[in-house]
């Protein structure tokens, strides 16, 4: 049986979705939990990696089991077993070629800026913290910007190994919500570290350490030393993902 | 010099705001704050005692001085020395006679639930989870029957110790922000527990535990029994204190 999850977990807690050596990830925790539930050893494939400190609103992850259980079941026998900063919210059952990875047409991020002149603890580890006011309709202009297909080689970090840097965004942008400013994206894939990169560019106009209207001729550059600083994981959240038609 | 200031803090790193034996305060941690700053050691005077777990979004507190410093200095140096879970938002030099807890005319909380099957990690601490959905305008209209001057022992936690218990409610709503339901109230005082037996009290209404109306009897009999459980510490924020005319 191949069971998909929603998940949902504050990042702070983990070191990353993925599991590696000598750090706790919230993969290594899911599969503890289900080991422990399903007295079966298996491995999850997830919708994405996830940097450690960064959150997800709907993770999604699969796993397929030998041992059959009804979904309400996975459900409440994985949050009894689970780190109390990951909850599963939803549990299905889905063809057996459905892979959360492979599968992914397109993911929704949210950026989170604090902007506040002293620190807010209940922001800790949840925003990344602005002492300065942000140029909101600036900063959403600029990220209309980032619509269409392009290579964002600018706007990933060194080290990254995919095939090409070329990903289509169809939805971005900035908005107000009281002490807040959210940088919402939507695209078909993420390069390593680029939503953090992108943030860290639009803060960047904003504190006019670049002029607006640069992001065309960054994008163009291909070169990550002409966008902004990667801003910190603990502002960003995976908020959704979508399925290829078909594919569920 | 005597210096008022208004805090916030994440209760859930604390073991309250009063200093006590084997339990770290938030009172504690300011007062080594301003020992580290001011290098003497002075005792504060907190607006109100708060219990283990319970948030300030503006706890007010004050403490005089031999030394004078600008309060620019005081704020950002008391935000160096400080947890990272308490920070100082605003600091003023006030009367030498201003006293944060006599002088305090009102305070108003909130108290937080929030609505979800299965626990949200991001509300962790920060709110009290109900599994099923609240009946937020029978909330509200019932939450209207403690505004006005009672006595409200029967909404007060055993072992309280103060001399009348008659108080006086001047607002009281309940309302839903997305997937949290907030009972707002604002007294004159506050007996201990006073918010979280109301809060537990409100919800045993919305579960049908107590039926609609029962408040006016539960107050005349000031018998603490026939009220609902004490909610728990985490979803309680003080969020405001108003001083006396003239104190400031």
């Amino acid at each position: 049986m191949n069971y998909l999850l929603t998940l949902m977990f504050d990042g702070s807690y983990f070191h990353g979705w993925q599991t590696q050596k000598n750090a706790y990830s919230v993969q290594e925790n899911l599969e503890d939990a289900i080991e422990k539930l399903f007295g079966e050893r298996v491995r999850v494939q997830g919708c994405s990696r996830t940097d450690a400190g960064v959150h997800a609103r709907s993770f999604k992850a699969n796993f397929s089991t030998q041992k059959e259980m009804p979904c309400e079941t996975v459900i409440s026998g994985l949050n009894f077993f689970l780190h109390e900063a990951v909850s599963v919210q939803t549990c299905v059952t889905v063809p057996d070629a459905f892979n959360a990875r492979f599968d992914c047409a397109s993911k929704e991020y949210e950026y989170v800026f604090y902007v506040g002149r002293e620190r807010n603890p209940f922001y800790k580890n949840r925003a990344s913290h602005v002492k300065h006011a942000l140029d909101v309709p600036l900063m959403d202009r600029e990220a209309k910007c980032f619509l269409g297909t392009h290579d964002f080689s600018a706007f990933c970090a060194a080290g990254s190994s995919v095939l090409s840097n070329v990903r289509t965004v169809t939805e971005a942008e900035v908005t107000a919500r009281g002490d807040l400013v959210v940088f919402r994206v939507r695209a078909d894939g993420f390069l390593y570290n680029m939503v953090r990169i992108m943030a860290g560019t639009l803060l960047y106009i904003s504190e006019g350490k670049i002029p607006p209207g640069e992001i065309p001729a960054i994008l163009s550059s291909k070169d990550r030393t002409l966008a902004g600083k990667t801003a910190p994981p603990e502002g960003l959240y995976l908020n959704q993902v979508f399925y290829k038609e078909g594919s569920l």
